[in-house]
């Protein structure tokens, strides 16, 4: 097993992964931009080297500075945590090239799942369906207009390299396309250091069903019970939950048998998670694989009592997987909510701002995943998402009303949050259900609905 | 189901029925005396009622105030928590004559359980082994030397409405028995309402073991795993876990067996925790029954799924138990440490003050129970425990890492604590095996060793 680690990331997946090291005892190494340096996640860490200024390219985007950092702390390992550097073959290659381990697939893989353009003619090939769009990656925008034109308006453009709902764009009509071609390609080089375009059908309404997925070395594949990531706003989740409500035991073991066996031919390793759509007829349509950890795995950790970031750290160390297809249990179910710093009166634009007050709920049930204390200061860097709420009981009424007495347990104050639009979107009818879609709350919720209303709250309670 | 419940309690155990009640869409009552009007509790429930001053007998003892609260506002039941009225038979008398129903046991169970000096001459009756001592309580000083001199010194003298190890403590010799009687009893009437006392023959080194029950109406009993909550500072407990690690499967069978079987003849109802001493030859010794729900509860939760405060509601309510012996499963290790406002450096003195920052931990397996909020006030009325850090993991080695982690990440500013007491303890070899005794505690940290160290943390690294 490693001895030192280096965590290659910030906020609350960085003190999610320090705080499986230490209970590995394994030494763990932050590296911090300049806006961190007060971060939660450097003060946890045993070691923290500081790797450059507040912007992504700057610090957490940094190849050479991350690996300089590790070279000089003796990390053995580095866990790339989710976004950034996560998912970018090219960083891998550059670690195995320092014979330092990139908690991750290989570099071959990250080229083969981790960019989505290629994500998707792999798993066709293996069967497993996917949404009709581009093969392989766009160049130009002449380009981007003729693959549009065959599948139809509207579509999907999509960062290559993407991953959590960033550099992703809905195109409408042939006119919108070059525009919305320029900023999706700009997102997409600013988040992930790559610009790399493809595009998709659009398929709505829709489930987004995500199966997370276990791969050792000697290539052992586990699925684990799907994830229900509908609720979304301009592609990013808001909320989460496993199961979903709408799939039976038989999809359920037919996806993941698709799955398994695609990621068995192509000899996958580490965690992964496989994106897909499921339209009113329930058929299921692959859309992309994160080759990571997710934002929302811990609804998996209380269902199925795993360590999901244990399970990376032992498969990279070359350790088997301990339990089998068999033995994977689902006890009850669990929700997760994001509590973003963000304005829903204002297009839930990112607010920054000092933390003046955080009272956290707590209890049976309630899982908090954080990465800011009370008068840490929110810099306007890094994504909004800054608390993970998650809720677990037997059954699916009461994870909810755990969910919801949670939310109302919890109090921000010294800048603005999604907290009230998140109370306020678990007292939706198609929430409560469990059947609300992937279009539901830019419908219900969209710029137009919020420009309408002074209040938000009263206003979404009313609909 | 009822409708509307008062919580007859305060803090941190007030809370957490509140939230159960909620998540039941049950209306709940807070009563609360003029110490609490600012408190969490008070803030979370749907109505509050004040009940008096901050002195317990003008307050939360304040039977006539309580039951007036609950009249007032409609409450059909009440439920009241661990402490104060939760094991006085008076009480629950007087809410049967009001039509309220108490959630625990019958009044005439109280009478003949919930006094410990009644409940060790039922259990004697029932095949259950008892510890030496009184027969029923002890009215004089008089009568106590004699049964002290009967069964030999040290003896124990113990509140026979006590609980939570208050109103208990050691006789060393004749000379010291009628001071600390004296004291005792005034402990006792201050903390119960009632200041009948028994003795007991001292057993030690000892493992203070205790088992769950659930009993409904229709007199089905279930036996929960085994806590072990043998590390104790002054009869009080410091930090509990499940199961035992120096218990066996067969050792556990047995003891359930036997607890069953007992409280099946006497028809016992609701939630109880029968505590046993075992000695160094795995004798059991029964002690004496909490017939409430207690501290350490969560751990159980942890370990069974089960919401405790949920089954004690439902039997109350008339509702069979859902689950057979047969249906208990315990997965995994639980332990709890309790944050105490006290001064581990002045004899464990209860603190007073204002809360002013207060970071909590967090992550997989780690549950917060909290009565307190950052700008809180600590009162001197009440007990010091006041908040609960409760960690799981499938093994107990993660369980106790887990732990030792969730307390590096807490830090209360604004009055001491015994969190430092709480880290050293965890590092002690005895604690890290599972097989620490009853008396470790005084003897290795008690008042003569304090006084000799400075700072204490350094002193218990040396020991």
């Amino acid at each position: 097993m490693f001895e030192k680690v280096l965590i290659a990331n910030r906020g609350e997946i960085a003190v999610r992964i320090i705080r499986t090291l230490r209970e590995m005892q394994i030494k763990s190494v932050a590296v911090y931009s300049t806006a961190d340096q007060q971060a939660q996640f450097v003060q946890l860490a045993d070691e923290a080297v500081c790797i450059g200024g507040p912007q992504p390219a700057d610090s957490y985007l940094n190849m050479e500075n991350i690996l300089s950092a590790a070279l000089l702390t003796g990390a053995q390992a580095i866990h790339p945590g989710y976004g950034f550097l996560s998912e970018s073959a090219e960083f891998a290659q550059l670690c195995a090239e320092c014979q330092i381990t990139f908690i991750g697939p290989s570099a071959a893989l990250l080229e083969l799942m981790g960019n989505k353009a290629n994500a998707r003619q792999t798993m066709s090939q293996h069967q497993v369906p996917i949404i009709p769009g581009s093969q392989g990656t766009i160049q130009t925008i002449a380009q981007a207009q003729k693959v549009a034109q065959n599948i139809g308006f509207p579509v999907m453009l999509k960062a290559a390299a993407g991953g959590g709902g960033k550099g992703i764009r809905q195109v409408n009509c042939p006119e919108d396309l070059p525009a919305v071609f320029i900023a999706a390609q700009k997102e997409a080089q600013l988040s992930f250091g790559n610009q790399q375009m493809y595009l998709e059908k659009v398929i709505r309404p829709a489930k987004h069903i995500e199966i997370q997925i276990l791969a050792d070395q000697a290539h052992h594949v586990i699925a684990l019970p799907e994830r229900d990531c509908s609720l979304q706003r301009q592609q990013q989740k808001v909320l989460e939950e496993t199961p979903c409500t709408l799939m039976t035991a038989a999809e359920r073991t037919a996806l993941q048998k698709a799955v398994i066996t695609a990621l068995q031919a192509i000899g996958y390793e580490n965690a992964g998670t496989l994106e897909f759509l499921m339209d009113q007829k329930h058929h299921f349509y692959f859309m992309e694989m994160n080759t990571r950890i997710q934002v929302e795995h811990p609804i998996t950790e209380a269902v199925t009592g795993l360590d999901l970031i244990r399970e990376q750290i032992q498969i990279a160390a070359g350790q088997n997987l301990t339990l089998t297809q068999q033995d994977v249990v689902a006890d009850g179910v669990a929700l997760e909510a994001r509590i973003n710093a963000e304005d829903p009166q204002h297009n839930f634009q990112p607010q920054a701002g000092t933390i003046q007050q955080l009272d956290l709920p707590g209890g049976l049930g309630i899982r908090l995943d954080s990465g800011v204390l009370a008068g840490d200061r929110i810099s306007p860097f890094y994504d909004s998402m800054i608390i993970k709420i998650i809720a677990h009981a037997p059954q699916r009424t009461v994870a909810l009303r755990r969910l919801t007495e949670a939310l109302s347990e919890f109090h921000l104050q010294g800048l603005k949050t999604n907290h009230d639009f998140l109370e306020a979107l678990l007292k939706q009818p198609r929430v409560r259900q469990g059947t609300y879609l992937t279009t539901d709350i830019d419908q219900k919720f969209g710029p137009e609905f919020q420009a309408q209303s002074k209040i938000l709250k009263e206003a979404i309670n009313e609909c």
